[in-house]
């Protein structure tokens, strides 16, 4: 066991005294500080199997130690995760990346550690080693009936997959699109992905949802069949009721208004779920909140006024997960700020004045509006993420006590220093 | 008269040889040369009211000599201009900018001149001297009923003076949106500017239709609430049948696929009309195709394609107009810049071999696709569009005739030094 | 008198129990607390003369009432905001829209206010009534040496007007460039321009120095002939010693890393000043730190770090600059959130640990490198900023005091609801 | 043999009356014409030699068949692609994946095919098996400075392979940067990797450049410490003569003009050399021409008017090279459609009537200096770049041979199915 509670408390015991003098001023003042916390206990971001491991780039990839080797390790990860956080209580898997043989143990496995199974990933944009038809011209969209049938038929194996481990949506990212001018006939590429996506919509249990993630460029670098969260909405509503559109902070063009983006998709009833991450130029999947943190809080910001319109749960109503690539940091370290990150923009959001928000947009006051914004943004939360933490059973600092227990070295020891994550 | 049947022919004569020569090979050899240059003869652009005058920027503004200074002697240069090329043979009116005080006059006069009157065009961007409440916070979006109200009834009312001329659309290009963050609730906003739209919809005429026209960012720098693609086609399918897109190409974040943009509204029967310029930043209004002429040819081919299968005349079914500023260039050699930009793209992408571009796209020979395209898009399709012309009654060298007539000097004779335009 | 010290200690008194308590856990726990408020109290933030009436874009203009008739009101507005904030202590004046008549008056109206005058600024982007030659095709750049000539004496007029004042510095930046390909020879544009600045430079006092802004795009809409840092440093390279580059930080291309070219520029010793603004899209010209405020809080990292390695006087040997734009806000209003957030994101650079920085970057540690710098930005130093101002002899809540004085209204019975500021 | 004389013979006898009646406008024509074809004839662009096999995206490699397997088959396959077009007469080499272990054997069958030794390219961007330490951190920036001599031997070592077969130039693209915010301290990484580089620099013989290449992002998405061309200026200023900037098109932000750059860096005796491709994202490394031909016929625009103002040659005064991806065609025929656009490009350029373009200029006259970049631009000089072809003894249409002679089959009959090019 690489943490147990007994290191949980003596890394808390320690911190305890400076964490409740910060925390005091917020139990004394702000009214809703207590509100804030419970949300922040409830709220969970599911952690990809494959950010596990070290990513790379098309230029190289440059591998660090004790990476899981398996579908069981990569749970072990995300376990002593949330067991440091108690934020990260879900996984979502990629299939074939992480087929599960036994999928009882596996879903036992996870159960010890607290975990759910979040939205099962297809893969349509790689071919693998026992595959027949390639997907080098696209998946869903393909000219060929048979790479379709093909494609169609993964992605309903990988919602069989996630039934059998509990899972309830299926997140759809399809790399299709095209190269070059004259490749593609547009019109064409989408209806029949459109009909691929139909016959994987039929396949749906009743209580899924299905995600049709969109992304600007990147791997195809003229158009992108699903590349804006307009054609996503298409399809979602061609789709039907169990059908929404998930946002990647990284899939956008330059300069996007994302926060916009998302208060039109809840309004229409279509946001089904988000990928956190961050970025300067375009996908670069950096840790959550590390490049723009004030745009990860002015998209809180519409999810927290828009999920209340609607009456919506804000821990369960929307899949959140995270979707980054670690080249140059500890995966478990990256995914801890990530997480982090994201508590606290949340927080801040939670922290704004609404009524007062509303009141000065009533009367066009901008100079109000950007300062109520603002007051919550420059507000350090840390104390409320941190007491959340503590309430849930996590430690005060979780990046300290993962790097206080030598996490990552007992795991090099464990698992050896050249594995590479299956699936990357 | 600046310019009459006698110059044109003399034009034309001195130069008929030499044009003669350079068609041979086409009327020869190519066998759909005959078919598109009837199409050209019949595809008209209109030209709007306001790009008869010098452009200018927040900068400052350097405006040339013998602008137009009312609505009849805008309709008089876009009268040079059609009888020039025979390409322009529509304008494209701005109210309040120009306000027709005698409907009847104004018609005949445009019809001497074979003109039609284009889509009338709204402005609440701006206020004007006489105006009751202020636009600065918006318009259709206003938080206050009222100013909503004044937006309204002014866009009636532009719908009530195309009708007198004739015209059959109105374009609504709404600048409203927000500079900071937190000033706006993007739901309400969305919601008031649709319910705002939906008044003026119920005032169209039977025949008419509306173009909502999106723009990514300028004036407000923060959010715009019909911000892309995806807002406007929502917009219009809440509103209904005769509600559309419109295009203008300088509207989009960087790198955006227009083209693609283009195919899937033109799927979705939601296309309407088109603003035509060019530009490298933002919304610069150049000349159309003098930056990215590769590019308008590329949208030209998905019009092209896309109208044809759903058998739309090309000269009719879609609004075809200019959108574009002048401050460096005389407005009106540039509009004859703009106009034959768009008639080579349009000649190109009638040239390319449909066939067989679905056949390479069938067998994903992406070499081949692209080099059908590009085999279109390098041949030197100027004496195609210089034959249409001919045909049409106008000039060989419209840019040529404008200059060795000085028709500039003689505006500034006419007209004064110092003039501006109306609206500018 | 719209504001004396008993309003402000009126104000403060109110305050100060709560503001005591909030800085109470610094003056305990920060050791370089006192430090950092010592240098808040020294950097000052110069207004310039041209922000201090609504401004506009090219679509409209909405002013506000009460803005500065004359050069005398616009020092009465500096000095207010001075009296307020204690942070902007120098006006920038923008000739010709603020020529001293009377340099002397002027000088004593701005000392009474305890207001330096900074960097002076010439106009070559515009032409004025009274012109000679049009700068319509640039002005240092100038094909006609005529215009050159004319541009050239006017910044040499600016520099003895500055003289007259008291600046040290005239900034220079140039629209010059061009709007279409082909427009320009660039080679010989940029040599007309360097040969321009070389006579402006000669004319330089011995202690001034002169500022080379760079701009990417706007007006110019294709090329600019001080478009990039590098362009900027090779004049200023060329022109010798008392040449520097100046960055405004809305005037880069998408996703530009500023803080890097801050860093380099410092460490060539080519850095002189800079504008404060903010931006999504262009040269927005939003207030400072309210679209991207952990960028803001980069670059003033990079600027602390270099300034210390280099033994430079954080308050003195640069200059610092708001350059913005006021559409949708107060102009006074907007002033004084962009001195705050400038204010923040000195103080949390000034929290950095700069040697625990150096040491996880030794390790490469990328993780902890991050910690270091987002604890800083997390933490909320508006206590030591507030603190600052009191000491220094201003408001604890400038804005708050602006509010409750009703400044704006008390403006606009003085100087009309329908004023527009001198040069807007 | 793939391809041989007779091959060309029947292919060029075929073609050719046709060919002789579209250059026959030519001939008669355009006085210029017949230097442009010696010119053309003189131009020869570098393979690089890790284009000959299929790319790849981090999601994915979708290989084709019959890649090189050895620095042999390489040259081979270059010496194909130059028999066909007589413009590729030059391999640029990478090393660590192309060291030729008989240097003289491998010179002597690139002689065979009439191909010369263009750059040599050396790599400390990824890790190679048989390496000590890592480049994960960077390299010539590294904090180590036994990591940085490991790179800077690497790279003296590829000039040693370099001069063996006759190279003159070694380009250096780091791909060092960061990732994150706080990683780097950028002045430190400017200064070793200056001083990594003036080691290298060192190494150089009397007779070779050295290419400082630049790149504003990936595969680091932070910062990258040769960034810009500013950057890179500095580099190759402080190191000396024999350094230089060298330009590849990908390598930018967004909306770069990058034919200014290309313009100041001539101007400044810095160019030395050109990585050709397309791109619309970033990096895209697109088959150059393919996105937008009017910029890559800009860039040759500069270059044409900015070489022969300093009187160099074209042919052999800057090095040219195609550095592309080819992750959906044919890798040869990707090439051979690169190399044409680059020709193609190059002959517009030199159609510019550049006394009339000046001449316009000094008129302020936009108009016509658009009309006469327009007018070469929409030139048809295909009949021009084919008998360039012709005279040099190669293939009036090499896609075309390349694909009746069914070389691909050919090539994975030979080398097999699923060979990986070396390096790949």
């Amino acid at each position: 066991m690489l943490l147990d509670s007994l290191h949980l408390d003596q890394h808390n015991q320690q911190r305890l005294e400076r964490h409740q003098s910060r925390l005091a001023p917020w139990t004394g003042d702000v009214a809703n500080a207590e509100i804030i916390i419970e949300k922040l206990v409830a709220f969970q971001i599911a952690i990809p199997s494959w950010a596990l491991g070290t990513g790379g780039t098309r230029f190289g990839r440059f591998p660090g130690g004790g990476e899981p080797r398996s579908l069981e390790e990569k749970i072990d990860d995300v376990g002593l995760l949330h067991t440091l956080n108690r934020a990260s209580g879900a996984i979502s898997l990629h299939i074939p990346w992480d087929i599960p043989t036994d999928a009882k143990a596996i879903q036992q496995r996870a159960a010890s550690y607290g975990l759910a199974f979040d939205a099962v990933n297809s893969n349509t944009f790689q071919d693998q080693a026992d595959q027949n038809l390639s997907y080098k011209f696209g998946s869903l969209q393909h000219v060929d009936a048979t790479v379709r049938r093909q494609a169609i038929d993964h992605n309903i194996d990988v919602i069989r997959h996630g039934e059998a481990l509990g899972s309830k949506a299926i997140t759809v990212w399809l790399s299709d699109g095209s190269c070059f001018p004259g490749q593609l006939n547009f019109r064409q590429a989408f209806q029949r992905t459109l009909e691929s996506l139909q016959e994987i919509y039929a396949a749906l249990p009743n209580d899924w949802k299905m995600f049709v993630e969109y992304k600007a460029f990147e791997p195809n670098f003229y158009s992108m069949t699903v590349g804006d969260w307009g054609s996503s909405y298409l399809y979602a509503s061609k789709l039907g009721p169990k059908a929404y559109t998930l946002v990647d902070l990284g899939h956008h063009l330059p300069n996007a208004n994302i926060e916009q983006i998302v208060a039109i998709l809840l309004m229409e009833e279509k946001l089904g779920g988000f990928h956190f991450n961050d970025s300067k130029y375009g996908d670069d999947d950096l840790t959550a909140g590390s490049i723009k943190p004030y745009q990860l809080f002015l998209i809180f910001n519409e999810l927290v006024d828009g999920m209340d319109a609607r009456g919506m749960n804000h821990a369960t109503d929307l899949g959140w997960m995270i979707d980054a690539s670690h080249n140059v940091k500890d995966p478990l370290e990256d995914l801890l700020q990530s997480v982090e990150a994201i508590q606290i923009a949340y927080a801040q959001a939670l922290l704004v004045d609404r009524a007062a928000l509303e009141e000065a947009r009533e009367e066009n006051d901008v100079v109000k509006a950007q300062e109520l914004l603002q007051d919550a943004f420059r507000t350090d939360v840390r104390p409320l993420v941190a007491e959340a933490r503590l309430r849930a059973g996590g430690a005060l600092d979780p990046l300290a006590l993962f790097r206080q227990l030598d996490v990552r070295r007992k795991l090099i020891s464990q698992r050896g220093a050249k594995t590479v994550a299956t699936g990357l």
